[in-house]
This record gives C-alpha cells, structure tokens and sequence, in this order.
C-alpha cells in the first residue's frame, strides 16, 4: 500500500462543534504532543468569525504562537472561508490555506449564505491569492457524497466543482463526506472519475463516521490512489452546519491502520492516543475511538 | 454490489461475554425482533457447557421454543464445541451446525484444551455427523488473522485447515477474525487465495471491531466475493478466551451500508436498532453503533 499522509483536522474541525471552550494553552500543549507523532499536516484553527464558532477564537494566536516553534517536517494549515479570512491568515504565517465549497445547495446557503456557484467564484479567487502569496493552497468539496438536507448529490455536481478548480490550475483537491452518507463503492467511483482526468492530482479524502462508514471510506479512498487522509485524534468533530453531524474518522484508529498495513509505520501512536485521553477528560466524556481503549496491537 | 447474507450472532456471540445473564424470556423477544428484520440466519447459542458460558445455559429452551415458532425464511444456527454439544444440538431441531478451530495453536489451547491438530480432526468427525443428519454445516477458522497471544499468524497455516475442510468435502467455510488484528488487504488476500482453490465455494466473513476495521474488513470480503458476513445486534461480543476482546461488526450500521450499496434493501433496519435498544437498556450502557444513535439516513 502507498504511503498515506495524515492530516490532523483535531484542533479545527474535531473542536469546532464542542461547547466546552478548550483555553488556547491546552490546545498548544495538545498540539505540542501531536507534533511528536510525526503526523504530516495538523490543522490549528479556522479563520472564521468568533461570533459564530467561538472556539476558533483563538487561531490566529495559534499559528502566531507555533510559527517559530513547530518541527519543520510538518505542515500547519488553516481554514479560510472569505477574504478576511485570508487576510487573517496571510498576517500569522499558515503554511497552507484550505478553502472549499460545498455541492450542495442547501448545505452551501446554510454555511456560506452563497449559492455554489456564487462560493465557487469567490473561493477561487481567494485560493489564487493565496497561491500569489506563496501559500500551499488545497481546495475541497464538501457534501461530496450526499447531503443530510438533500440526499443523494450527483458526482457530477461534484465533477463541476472540480473542474472549475482544475481550470484555475489547482491541484490539490479534496473531497468532504461533510454527512457520512458515502459507501466505500461511491467513493472509489468518484476518485477514480477525478484521477482519471488528471492522474497528477494530488487527492486527500475526509470522512465522517456519522454512520460508521468512515474507516470503510478510507480504505477505499487508498484503493483508489489518494494520497492524503483527514482526520481528528479522538473521531472528534462534526460539520455545526450539516443535518446530522458525526465525528471525523479518529487518527488514531486510522494510524494504526496504516502500522498495520505498512504504509506508515513511522507515525507514532502513543502520542495521539494521548492527546485523545487528555480531550476525553477535558470534554468530560469517552470518545468514540477503539485503539485509544485497546492501545496498539503489542504481538 | 452482490447480495449479502447477514448472520447475526447477537445472541451468542453478542451475549456470551456479558455477565449479566439475560432471561430466557428477554431473548425470546429480542429474537422474536430480530425475525422481523429479515435476516438469513440467526445464531441463538451455543451448545456449551453451562458452567462455562452460564449465558448460553437456555440454548436448547431456546432452539425447543422456535423449533416451531419460526419464519420458513429464517435459518436457526447453533454453535457447537463438541460430541456432546452436537448430541444435543439434533435433539432441539437446529437448522445449521457451527463449528470450527483456531488457526492459533495458544487461543486452541486455551480455548478447546487441544491442539489444532486434534481439535481438527476432531470437529471434522463431528461436521461429518451433522451432515448425516442433513444439518446445514458450516466450519470456521477462528483467528485466521491473527491471534492476540501469537501475534501474526500464517496464510498457510489457515490454507492448512481449509484444505482439511475441503478434503473431507465441506464447502461452506468461514473465516473469523477473533482478535480484531486483520486488515481490508489481509482479508482480500486471504479470502482470495481460498476462491482460487474452489470458486463455489460458500465463504463468511466474522469480523471483530477491536481496533475499528471491522466495517473496513466487510467491505474488502465483500469485495472478493463472500457471501455471507455475521454481524452482532448493538456490535456486542468477543471471545472469553482471546487475550482483549472487542465486539463484533454492528449489524446496523452493517445493514445500513447494504441498503446504500442497494445489495440488501429488503432487510429492515428498525427492528434490529429497536433490539439495540433494548440491550442497552438491560445491560445499562451505551452499545458501539453509530446507527443506533443517528438512525438510517431519510433523505
């Protein structure tokens, strides 16, 4: 099996659904210890309005605190959703700016207050700002694999969407199972519908285990040839915006995944494992991982 | 996506680990549930000696009770260990044989007190005798992905025990992944190589969610071809005699995966979550599925 890329969405999408304010010194010291599982891109925050998700207030402080402080073998993205956020983002040295759009209508007016077609101009236009300034740029669509709102969303809304990005001469794309809806069978379709118009892409997966497809959905995302895998430490997360909202597929269980399978047995589990237990007793409650219960396969 | 056979194992598999003993009265209704959910096969127990799994002490009140009280459609399994266990499995009108060794010489021992050798030849004898009394015979190779206490355990030494099966003319095989350890590509791989010696073959897929691939590993059995998986109510289960024990594949998020992948639209997914329910109820705490919590997708 190819070797998979992991990207930490913990600090951002696995918070942002959470009441319980995390204090931004916790955050560094959960950070701190995901650095040292050596995972390949963690995602600190969302340049978003405090007003609407109050724990991403302090993201920019984030990225400020670990611009000089964090190992140079690993990424730290942000979130962006319109210019001020990019403005945002620009000021506190992000390594890489993930923006998207969602394919679905519903969805879309309800996160953005935009029609697709609306969002897709906009967020094309910001990603090419992004890439002038020198920024790793991934483009995403989210709701790729059904909506809770609108049900089935057709790959060719999806196929839409990615070659407007494609037009504008981006190359990393992602696509966002923001419902859970997917089975491993779409996703394989839909990958392979995109790799087949450029096998140069560069494609990551994010899945949800709303309904207990996301570990399913991953390795079929592998099957397929995508590089890049989202997920929380924990199965923390959940889209505030979509229908019915189910955690990330958890880092953990994944990483072990991919011990076991080869594809990454550099990752180090221990300190995410970690991290989960310390959000477990922050949070007040068990999250819904199994390694985190059982701890590495030892023989 | 060819059609899926479900085999739940709830009420042996699921319950032979809890402590607290569930009333022959409750799992008559619960099984009573589960019928109306449409599945192939139901497993009601295990023909074991009381002492040892005290929850399975009704499993003959309970086969005696449906014997007559059953829907045609529905076939009644028993696990079965021994001479004595098959002895009483024909005396209460079983419509299908369990029975099987592990591919790990220490989880045979602890389990059977014999080595693979022995209890090999041993169950075959047996398997012989419920053929005689045109039982439905399926033989299971329990830890065939690895073991707890072995760690890795050989493809060849599962070929091994499959190729017995064959010899002695069985073709309804299953393989179980009693510790949890298989992956997606493990599981195409091995599963694989055994169509390769026989492509009629009948083959299951048991799988443990120990470290969270139990939906993965489904769908890569799915994908080589399996025809049947069995599953668990609530995702409860695991052996009393593997070193950690996880819980079987939920059968409704199993079920909800067939209704999207259209290869299982006609089994019902109400009754089992009703089930679900139900069994988080007695034993007071929250049951592993997601389905349970978020519902089968409306839209």
């Amino acid at each position: 099996m190819q070797k998979i890329k992991i990207h930490e969405v913990g600090p951002r999408d696995g918070l942002q659904m959470e009441e319980k304010i995390v204090p931004t010194k916790t955050k560094i010291e959960w950070i701190e210890q995901l650095f040292q599982s050596a995972v390949d891109i963690i995602q600190l925050g969302s340049f978003v309005h405090p007003k609407h998700v109050p724990q991403m207030a302090d993201t920019d402080e984030l990225f400020k605190y670990f611009s000089k402080k964090k190992p140079s073998s690993i990424i730290l993205s942000g979130l962006v959703l319109n210019e001020k956020g990019l403005e945002r983002a620009l000021n506190c040295d992000v390594d890489m700016v993930c923006l998207g759009v969602s394919a679905s209508e519903t969805h879309s007016m309800k996160n953005t207050n935009m029609h697709v077609e609306e969002a897709l101009s906009r967020v094309i236009t910001i990603a090419k700002e992004a890439q002038s300034a020198h920024k790793i740029v991934q483009l995403s669509v989210q709701s790729a694999f059904g909506c809770g709102y609108e049900g089935p969303i057709s790959e060719d809304q999806v196929l839409n969407i990615v070659h407007a990005y494609l037009d504008a001469g981006f190359k990393n794309l992602s696509l966002a199972d923001t419902a859970g809806h997917g089975t491993p069978e779409q996703v394989k379709h839909l990958f392979g519908r995109i790799f087949k118009l450029d096998d140069s892409l560069e494609l990551t997966g994010h899945f949800h285990n709303t309904y207990a497809m996301a570990m399913a959905d991953c390795y079929a995302a592998m099957e397929t040839g995508v590089q890049t895998l989202e997920s929380s430490f924990g199965g923390l997360g959940g889209c505030p915006f979509t229908k019915i909202a189910g955690g990330n597929v958890c880092t953990e269980d994944l990483v072990r995944m991919l011990h076991r399978m080869k594809s990454r047995q550099d990752i180090k589990l221990d300190p995410i494992i970690e991290v989960t237990k310390k959000a477990e007793k922050f949070l007040g409650r068990e999250l819904t991982g199994m390694v985190c219960k059982t701890g590495g396969i030892k023989v």
